[in-house]
């Protein structure tokens, strides 16, 4: 397995803390998105879209998504299981996976892509390019990650991880995500002491550091 | 099974047609989204954040998140197949289902509840609500979905159906994006000949009138 890879971008993490819990390690080809790298014609050849994480794996088959990379990981090495092990628990570790993409992770990418001068002419990633940024987009975003970060801490005083009692796939997109949240300088707050139980602990683990 | 749905809604007949296709008949309750039905206190007791659709299964579970919902419903029903049958064309499916949303189904909505009178301060679907329409958005929306529309008349000359041979979760979200599309009055171009065949084929299949 090639994984081209970024090691500064929230959603190449996911795939490589995904590996790391698997305890699989693969070829890692880094493409520097800031400097446009993978819009180069080398990337697109690979990557038609220009979008990473992209992952090549053994038996030829290229994917150009976190979650669909993540879900194929899962069927080749199903163990330990970040997915859900029966119907009931994969669709709510999904349900989960879902809302804190949509509530906190994209939220913050558009309060990132809108406000960050590098991407002014590129705020939406890969191909088709040229979207400019739109600043009340930003401001959107900004105001909406807060909210997150607010139901994050109340959804942590009743759960252990995020889906429910087993640490799943809807962790790594969010620690991805407030690790990420450093670069616009917001952090979990100190009185969230539910987010930061879970912080604590899901930071804790060896794949944390991939 | 209890579906809370809306009939001209697109992400509720997602789940309908993935009902329709199971050939599973299931109680509905009409949730009116413009006159703001979901954000009441009777609908938030069931769904706390409002959002549709939300499906109450036969065992209790409670789901508010489309693509969670239909994989229960596999997972319950597996036949005929619409996720996947092993680990790679579950992979692909999901890839081509998660570019169908961002790329397509996304935009048109932003598209959509950015310049839709009745959503002008509800811009976001469900709560936290009050966030005010961005015109900038709506713009960018329709722009993303005209290249949408151009990317998938390349894709579906080359493959029968979204994901490859296989009718799929990502044939039912398109087919819902660009139905729904008739509201901002945006068609499939008729000189995008492969769109169209595709159309004219899964507009066919019974569960289409879901």
């Amino acid at each position: 397995m090639k994984l081209y890879d970024m090691q500064s971008a929230p959603n190449p993490r996911r795939v490589r803390i995904f590996l790391a819990e698997k305890e699989l390690q693969v070829e890692k080809v880094e493409i520097n998105l800031v400097e446009g790298e993978n819009l180069s014609e080398d990337f697109l050849n690979i990557s038609p879209r220009g979008l990473l994480p992209t992952m090549e794996f053994d038996d030829g088959t290229i994917l150009d998504e976190s979650v669909a990379i993540c879900r194929y990981i899962e069927a080749l090495y199903p163990q330990p299981n970040l997915l859900g092990t029966d119907g009931k628990s994969r669709a709510l570790i999904e349900r989960w996976q879902r809302h804190m993409e949509f509530d906190g992770l994209i939220p913050l990418a558009e309060y990132f892509r809108n406000s960050f001068p590098a991407f002014a002419e590129r705020a939406i990633p890969g191909l088709p390019a040229g979207y400019k940024a739109i600043p009340a987009l930003a401001e959107r975003g900004r105001q909406r990650y807060q909210l997150f970060l607010e139901g994050l801490n109340e959804r942590l005083a009743n759960s252990e991880y995020i889906a429910g009692e087993q640490f799943s796939i809807a962790d790594i997109t969010v620690l991805c995500t407030v690790d990420f949240a450093r670069v616009v300088k917001v952090r979990i707050p100190q009185e969230h002491q539910h987010s930061q139980r879970w912080y604590q602990q899901v930071s804790a683990r060896p794949s944390a550091k991939a």
